[in-house]
């Protein structure tokens, strides 16, 4: 469907040619005009690069055979006058196309389109299928679970950045960066091609290495490399150890409230989950099972979400306890780096005889939330074990980024580091008490807390803390309630709620704060 | 435990220290001796970099109180030239001490061991734990079948490159490293935060769109983005798949031969797998059962490993038993890209109503191995279960990794490789024919196949596959056999090898070959 349209532009295209001198062009632009070429749209304001417009566009063209096979394309230079846009932007649109074998380049005769087309072409191009799905796909029982998964899921089509007051973040943006190219850079130049080449479900050596040396330097611990396992992060931590150790009905121990998300992994495994109170001191121990446990998940250095340091005496007593029933305990340290008063405290790990302690570490909440790295520190006996589920799962992590956080670590970026965000985050927190106190003390009270990423507000109001959630998405502020995370037999189930802090400036926070006690104000008073 | 050692160094130290007219310095030099600086020992032919050496050197002393809290060290200079170190290196350890708090700068006074030390002294550095495990971990009866995995696990300590003929490797010697490494480069430097915060699980959005444009005019799929889930590779995709559908007792349907670690990851997820022949046309549809199965898993367009394609009236067949047993199928096209001879083939996605067909593609065979990404193309109603699996077995691919791609296959580069790889391979196939037909031609014959990356021979002895392979192995030759992937009741179960040759150079091969026709002239004939 040849067009007459923009006369104006061909006038253009015309003068353009003259001065360019090319003597034949005239009759050989004759041809060229089969196809309309002035009437490509290209949308400069939109976000697909022009080159790309203009290649899909004229790959259409060419599948629906608006532009015949073998028929000549117009030079970069005249296409480049004719639709008003960078010659550039032509030669690497027709450069694609003839990659893919759309169009061909003959010597001294331009670009033609190709005479036998790549593949095969499809009915539409990028069109939703016709038909909807006739098969409905039978699901697993087991897969019922992970719609309660889907409110953590983001959007999409972009990345959102989170909001205050988003918890379990640290500031991303306090990262270095700059160092972060630099140490990729390198590692892509000089590390010739290890970078390509699998590595060993475990993870890299030097950054089993580095780890452990952190470990026993930084935290006291006792750790060989080889104990250290390389992780997608703490998540798939959890997905590995379920695999290792879990049969359909194993029972698995975790606080009441506890991080869900582990929970879940191991329920989707086939574990009954069994939940235990929390007290002042952290875990009940006396409150346990005296048998029957494989495993039992905890967070003592400060307890998710509710940040309670558990005492010596209840460490003492759950570690006589996991011996007494042989079991294992998974010690999540989330948030071990984060400590703001005191000295670091001692791991569970640490205290216990080998074999019975599995510790758990991360480096998104650390570093960045996309990095997906974290680790685990396990007895000798579980690294086969583990490296063949690791192996079965998806591998390894990727070799060059393990490479790089080796860097970061043994190039002294990664202790550094946590000490400016120490003292950061410290004062972020006290920040954030002092706006929520300025703006919402009506409705609710803090404490400071010793360590993480966030702070707990218990509700003075009778109302519950899922309206106060919901309140928060009007005014643009993103909160959750410890209610997401405990039992219906949770004692103050609906009376606390969870600020975020470390991602945030004062600023933000405080504006933030002021937002939520419009809103606020506008909650029924029951 | 002050030493006397070393006094030429001494000497060399005084010297300097009056170069460099440091006036105070012979006094306060007396203070430092306390310690025997001098004696610390750094091997500079060691992999450990000097300051790292020097840096464990001094953090141990700190720790067994042989350097004293608020004991002075040296300057930098003069700890460098008693070495006989760079400056730098000893800059480099102090900054590295004093981050971790072990040292610290006073201004005007050098620097001092500090008076607290960080954390709690280990009891050993980097020692083994004192007993064996005591607890010895009551594993899963499920993870059982991990041993078997473990053959294909490699060393830990190192990164082992391939040797001929390794099978199912690209050339990753061949993939442009220059451009992989400008594209980190300008993400990192342009795309303000993006790659520090979580993407969705099912893969970052214009990666999903590249893929869906490249499957719709290069492969002639119809797939529109959101179909598309990015995976770390096509074994997590298996991992993602059987979570959603399988429960205990499960039916998944397998060819015999098969590719191994997808029916293990289908089978520790509870299912009960079961194995149909193939013949030269493909998967015997005729011997599937009529009912009772929930996923068939298959290789059409290339049978791994055997390489058949599958013929058109089986396709149909297969589509068609799908339909009636409302049974998916898993295509696997984890060869689709290589393919030597005539044109594309149709997948069975392209052939199939919506739903019926989940097609599974990877990147690590095209582009190099370790580049943990891969997809799906799955219904609709699949995306949001999927997107809930990944969420919780490990969030999401590392952003970065996935953007560094989509700039690949946005800008060309992706087609571009393909194209040259595709002709590399056909002409290595045709070398590897070569060097086996020329040395290996008494025990073994070969066929050329039309893709894939590697060839099937057939044994001539009457020795077992298994025979060569171990015989390979002392001619430092990695071969593995059909067997490996077939059951037991599989007919050639013992007379077949697998050659990979993509990723080897003409004169590798020949060596490679060479050296196994010496090693296999002296099994035993019989």
């Amino acid at each position: 469907m040849p067009s007459k349209a923009a006369p104006t532009k061909i006038h253009f295209l015309t003068i353009r040619q003259n001065q360019l001198a090319a003597t034949k062009r005239p009759t050989r632009l004759k041809d060229r005009q089969r196809f309309p070429f002035e009437s490509l749209h290209l949308d400069s304001a939109g976000p697909t690069p022009l080159y790309r417009q203009l290649e899909e566009q004229l790959r259409q063209a060419i599948w629906q055979g608006t532009l015949k096979t073998n028929a000549p394309l117009p030079a970069s230079r005249q296409l480049a006058s004719l639709l008003n846009i960078a010659r550039n932007t032509v030669i690497r649109a027709y450069e694609q196309l003839a990659v893919e074998g759309f169009i061909q380049a003959r010597p001294g005769a331009g670009h033609r389109v190709a005479e036998v087309l790549p593949a095969r072409a499809p009915s539409k191009v990028r069109a939703r299928p016709d038909a909807p799905a006739k098969l409905e796909p039978r699901l697993s029982r087991r897969s019922a679970t992970l719609t309660r998964v889907n409110n953590f899921i983001g959007p999409q089509r972009h990345t959102s950045e989170p909001l205050p007051f988003r918890a379990h973040l640290p500031d991303y943006k306090a990262f270095p960066a700059n160092i972060w190219r630099q140490l990729y850079s390198r590692r892509l130049k000089h590390s010739s091609h290890f970078w390509q080449l699998a590595v060993h479900p475990c993870g890299y050596w030097p950054l089993r290495q580095a780890v452990a040396d952190y470990l026993v330097t930084a935290r006291g611990m006792t750790v060989v490399p080889e104990q250290v396992i390389i992780t997608a992060g703490v998540q798939q931590s959890f997905e590995l150890l379920a695999k290792i150790f879990i049969d359909s009905g194993d029972r698995v121990i975790f606080e009441d409230p506890a991080y869900t998300p582990a929970a879940t992994v191991f329920a989707m495994a086939g574990a009954t989950n069994h939940y235990v109170d929390v007290d002042r001191e952290g875990l009940v121990v006396d409150a346990l099972p005296t048998s029957g446990a494989k495993l039992l998940y905890t967070t003592p250095a400060s307890h998710f979400p509710l940040g309670i340091n558990q005492s010596q005496a209840r460490r003492k007593a759950l570690l006589a306890w996991a011996s007494k029933t042989s079991s294992i305990i998974l010690e999540d340290d989330y948030n071990g780096e984060h400590r703001y008063r005191g000295r670091p405290l001692t791991t569970l790990h640490g205290m216990a005889t080998a074999g019975q302690v599995i510790y758990l570490g991360s480096f998104s909440k650390l570093l960045f939330p996309a990095l997906r790295l974290g680790y685990m520190v396990v007895p000798e006996t579980l690294i086969e074990p583990i490296a063949g589920a690791r192996w079965l799962l998806d591998r390894h992590s990727p070799p060059l980024e393990q490479a790089v956080l080796t860097d970061f670590i043994n190039d002294g970026h990664f202790l550094r580091h946590l000490r400016r965000m120490r003292a950061l985050y410290a004062q972020r927190q006290a920040q954030c008490i002092a706006s929520l106190e300025r703006h919402l003390g009506e409705w609710l009270s803090v404490e400071p807390l010793d360590s993480g990423l966030h702070l707990i507000a218990e509700l003075r109001a009778e109302l519950k803390s899922e309206d106060f959630v919901a309140a928060a998405k009007s005014a643009n502020v993103e909160l959750s309630a410890v209610a997401q995370f405990a039992s219906e037999g949770y004692a103050k189930s609906q009376s606390q709620l969870i600020f975020g802090y470390a991602a945030y400036g004062e600023a933000e926070m405080e504006a933030a704060a002021q937002r939520l006690a419009k809103q606020f104000a506008e909650l029924p008073k029951q």
